[in-house]
């Protein structure tokens, strides 16, 4: 199989977690092609992250955000980059704890996930546009 | 060489980092066939996680738990999501601030880490049972 | 396209995050012939970690050094693990947060970053050598 890549543009969320395995997978229709392979996610910006979880109960959405927050605050005293804001800082922040990237094991067609598993979009900016993500697929 | 992939179900453990380096490479005899490549593991849970660390101490991997204990705690007040217990929430925020996946590098049949280096398994809750790891292997 | 896998050893560089993205594709020419692939990096330690963030100003480095070190501090009392002084603790949980592992898209010869995405090495000890990264590059 020849690799496959493509931009996907998120559409724009306020900031907090979101699932988007089902936009992500509306993209990608190439991945019905692959019988054993990989698929890889890259999100292009250092204020936004890719990561994996609960894809049932939104509260684990809603506390993912409220914890994150804890651990890396708005405007915390010692910040020395806040040009854009209080939320800039915690922003790059969380990109690097939770991760910029995801690579997902293809089998048969589909994203061979837990049953519990979904992607989640990191969205750590108060007012964002759409992300871009880097989809590579590769696999026979 | 085509891709090969298979489900490892690791033996249940108790919460708690844990050194998974030889049984997951005892799952994976194919690698011995790869010059030149990459093993993926992926885990399909929420609550567990994999991450690279140092592979003699095991008071690492003793710390590793008590710190993310303090920093993600059980029972947090401000929890939405607790319908499976104090111990059900951080494990969700364990999981991806740890990652759900590694990718290691595969040189003459081997896995080229460093040597301090093991695969640990992240088990963050109190009573689980053996975790499923997709492992995919690719190169040439 | 035949796989490409090398060891880069990185100049050695103090306590802190440093931007490493012009090294390392100074030493990988074999990116140019990449149409569609990846680029895998591997750090050989665990007491330093490879991570993506904002290449523009030098406070988000030093931002992300302080607010780390105060999450995980230097000498905290609960460490059992405290042989090689009171940075080897914290700059073991460091490399598991922050990952030993980073994929990149590569398109037409180019990493395919955002435009203010650069590659972090994070050095998490006081007096480091030159740290190894394992590059394997892949695609057609």
């Amino acid at each position: 199989m020849p690799w496959t890549q493509k931009t996907i543009t998120l559409k724009s969320r306020p900031r907090g977690f979101h699932l988007v395995t089902g936009e992500i997978l509306a993209a990608l229709p190439e991945l019905a092609a692959i019988h054993t392979g990989l698929l890889h996610l890259f999100i292009q910006h250092t204020s936004a992250s890719l990561t994996v979880n609960e894809n049932a109960d939104p509260d684990v959405r809603k506390d993912m955000e409220e914890h994150l927050r804890r651990l890396m605050p708005d405007s915390a005293p010692h910040y020395l980059h806040d040009a854009e804001g209080p939320d800039d800082m915690p922003a790059h922040l969380k990109s690097s704890v939770l991760g910029c990237g995801l690579t997902i094991p293809v089998t048969d067609g589909r994203l061979n996930m837990g049953i519990w598993q979904g992607i989640y979009l990191g969205e750590h900016r108060n007012d964002a546009r759409g992300r871009h993500i880097v989809a590579t697929i590769m696999g026979d």
